[in-house]
C-alpha cells in the first residue's frame, strides 16, 4: 500500500489530538468530525482494509473498542453511538489504512446519518455453504 | 439485558445460515440483508451495546472479523464492503445483542448507504483530554 496521512500520524510527521495507544492500536480525534466525540481507531500495522489485516492486530483493536466507547460516551455524555470501519472507494473509505469510526449519535441530524433498505434472503444456505468453504 | 432473537439463535431455539463458530463468536446471514452476502457477527456474551463487552469477547469478535470478511468477498466477488456495529435505538440498532454488519457493497444503490456530513473539531486538546483520562 501507498503511504497515507495515518501512515504520518503513526510516525508522528504530522500531529494528532491522542486518545490512546498501546503496541498495536493507536485512537485519536477524528478532524472532521460527524458529532462531538467522534473517534478513529487504527492499527499500527500498515494495511488498507480490513480483510487484509494480521489476526494479531484485529484482535488488539477488538479488546480495546469497548474501553474507548465507554471514555468516549463518558467524555460527551452520549448514549447511542456507530463504530463503523469502510472498505474501498465506493464504500465510503477516505484514507487506505484501516480505521474504525466511532460515533456519538445525540439526535437524528448529527452522527452518522444512513438509509436502511433492507432486502430479503434468497438461496441463504447454498450462500452461507459458499462462504463457510472459505473459512 | 432482556432476551433477543439472537439469544435464540444462540442457544439453537431459532435456526440460522450459519457461516462461522467458535467459544466467543457466531456469524450467520442477516435475513434482511442490505446486499448479497450482509453477514452478522456476535458475540456469545450477552451485552446490548459494545461499551458493555468484556475485552475477552470483543479480542475474539475482533480476531475473526478479518478472516470472514475475506470468505464473504470470496464467495460473493465484492471488493468494497463496510463493517458497522450500531448501540442504541438512535443509532439504528434493532436488535438489543451486540451484532457486528458486515456488509458488501457493489454499486452506489446497494448496500449500506451513508450521508456523511463531517464538520470540523474544536477544542480538541481539552476533549481527548477527558477522553484521555478516562481510559
Amino acid at each position: 500500500m501507498t503511504d497515507t496521512v495515518f501512515g504520518a500520524i503513526l510516525r508522528g510527521d504530522i500531529p494528532c489530538h491522542r486518545i490512546y495507544e498501546d503496541d498495536h492500536v493507536l485512537a485519536f480525534l477524528d478532524v472532521g468530525p460527524l458529532s462531538r466525540g467522534h473517534v478513529l481507531v487504527i492499527p499500527r500495522e500498515e494495511r488498507a482494509q480490513l480483510h487484509e489485516l494480521s489476526d494479531e492486530s484485529a484482535a488488539a483493536l477488538g479488546r480495546v473498542l469497548p474501553r474507548i466507547c465507554r471514555a468516549v460516551l463518558g467524555a460527551t455524555g452520549a448514549t447511542a453511538y456507530n463504530v463503523l470501519q469502510n472498505n474501498g472507494s465506493l464504500a465510503n473509505q477516505a484514507v487506505m489504512h484501516v480505521h474504525f469510526h466511532v460515533i456519538p449519535k445525540f439526535e437524528e441530524t448529527d452522527g452518522l446519518r444512513m438509509s436502511w433498505q433492507a432486502g430479503s434472503l434468497d438461496q441463504g444456505e447454498a450462500l452461507a455453504g459458499d462462504i463457510r468453504a472459505r473459512l
